[in-house]
């Protein structure tokens, strides 16, 4: 599988902590404490934070990625074979969102799928992906991946008495979509995938995290739910997700022949910043480059890979190897790729 | 494509139009009006009718269903390489349900995707399953479907005054899943597909359904929301299904070089008693048994199929030919297979 473009969309302008603190009545020690303990600096938000209306949807997010990423790669609609999406958040249960999106950019009469998946999603539609070009009968697939969190923006909520784990959700992750254009044969500039795998790994484990979708049978009368709408087990997630990143990296490097002083480029999991730190520091891949995007888009869940994809394909050059990981802890998947710059 | 098994899992007893009506303090000329223009006499439900509490998951029934399926098929849980889930209503956004099911069934260290999907999600979730042997990685695969639509059931609601589009929503659907052992190589008892296909139609057309999910950002201070929970465009379906239904039987006739005199059975979509009336007498296929499930299990959405696959494996003779099709009204998808039974 080649990778000819990448390209993303993200909704409004940055928000800063500052913004977030303002908004939300949190004071100084609050923003210190996103500094410190999440370590991402800004996100941008499909919803307008005075309203707490939600501005920009996930097709408009994915019609607006998919169409660049098609442009990049120099493919028509009618020249695409499968389209695959990847979100944890589509805009309704039904459509599905990658066939409002297809029916945007003019894709018709080819396979649709859409993956409910978490934050190794976008690995999971490459993977899908993957195995439409080993099976032969598609050429050309159309990935997206994104997610607009925002939904889970409640503005009416009183934050300064909510918990941590809930509080996190508000400053770790960020709305945004992502694409790109895979084929069977390469083109110049294209990146091949030398390897790629994606693996629950979730046996008689507890989900790290839980999002919740509501429905008529789920109204109460005051408004309110009976169960917190999105909850993480953080302490799980800093446990777990550095030293699974390391077993991924080892796997890839086995797969495909590599030592860790081959690797070029690390698009490491974009948890929050200083996770993303964590990690890196941890995997010591003495002659790496890293791609983050985390500081400025956030946990923007299965868009991450893809704006990390859109910025290597520009760094890599021909013969120079790229390692990307991304980690579920939702249900604890292990995901990730080994990618190797073509001929230009 | 070897279909090595199929089960299925209902919730609690059949659910009989005049127990609808007595709950909804509906009239016996509303009882008549289900019976004329919806003609499906019972369903299951996964909620209590009289506290409109949900009593059972998307997650119990794929289970329950995918622990059938592997008995049946002498799998184990070691033997699956992937698991793949079609749903509309995953019981949470995340963990995808499908990493819920595998957990449950002692299933690890492999693939999983969960397809978002509507009534032709059986169907799209085989492919994923075929293309992934065809692909050559895997050489057994889970195929799970199941919806549970009782988290739309608002018993509440005052339905003497609803609309009927909104009505049909509360006797039109049934929960259940059901699952399907999938495999590269035959079995005694097992039977081959030999064409399978599923293609978005969906181009500049309004979605036929659409069903929403609600989060926090979409809640109001008086427990309602802004929007329907679930609307169908009834004669748009109507109008549209028995057509598409006919020209994905006559594309995969072509494809596999049989006429109409060669189907022994056909597995038709089951929106409605109705409207599946309406379809097989249009198809007229003059040798073909029907099988339907629609009549006791409602319109239970991605399950349809695994259901009509359990039936019909116990029912095709060696040799015997099938034709399964289900259409995707909510944005326009058409998909079927053609099956043919093995040697006992």
């Amino acid at each position: 599988m080649h990778i000819l473009s990448a390209a993303s969309a993200l909704p409004g302008p940055p928000v800063d902590n500052a913004a977030l603190a303002r908004r939300f009545g949190m004071d100084a020690l609050w923003e210190q404490w996103v500094e410190a303990f999440i370590g991402t600096g800004a996100r941008h938000l499909a919803l307008d934070l005075e309203s707490g209306k939600v501005t920009t949807t996930l097709a408009d997010l994915a019609a607006d990625a998919g169409a660049r990423a098609l442009a990049a790669a120099g493919v028509t609609a009618g020249e695409v074979d499968a389209v695959v999406l990847g979100t944890a958040t589509p805009d309704r249960l039904m459509p599905a969102t990658v066939n409002v999106v297809a029916d945007r950019l003019g894709i018709d009469q080819v396979r649709t799928f859409q993956l409910q998946s978490g934050c190794s999603g976008a690995v999971q539609a490459l993977d899908v992906a993957r195995q439409l070009l080993l099976a032969g009968e598609t050429g050309t697939v159309l990935v997206l991946g994104g997610d607009v969190i925002a939904r889970f923006y409640d503005v009416t909520r009183d934050l300064t008495r909510a918990a941590p784990a809930e509080l996190v959700n508000y400053v770790l992750f960020g709305d945004a979509a992502g694409a790109a254009v895979v084929s069977a044969d390469p083109r110049p500039g294209s990146a091949q995938v030398r390897a790629l795998f994606t693996r629950l790994v979730g046996l008689g484990r507890e989900p790290g995290a839980v999002l919740e979708w509501f429905g008529p049978a789920d109204r109460h009368t005051d408004g309110h739910h009976d169960r917190p709408a999105a909850t993480e087990d953080y302490k799980a997630i800093e446990k777990h997700v550095p030293e699974m990143t390391e077993e991924v990296l080892l796997e890839l490097l086995r797969a495909v022949g590599w030592t860790d002083r081959d690797v070029d480029l690390v698009l490491p999991p974009q948890l929050s910043g200083r996770m993303t730190r964590l990690i890196t520091d941890r995997l010591a891949l003495p002659a790496a480059r890293e791609v983050s995007v985390v500081d400025h888009a956030g946990n923007c869940g299965n868009a991450i890979v893809f704006l990390q994809l859109e910025r290597a394909l520009t760094e890599i050059s021909p013969g120079e190897r790229a390692i990307g990981v991304s980690i579920e802890s939702s249900k604890w998947i292990k995901a990730g790729f080994a990618l190797e710059g073509g001929a230009s």
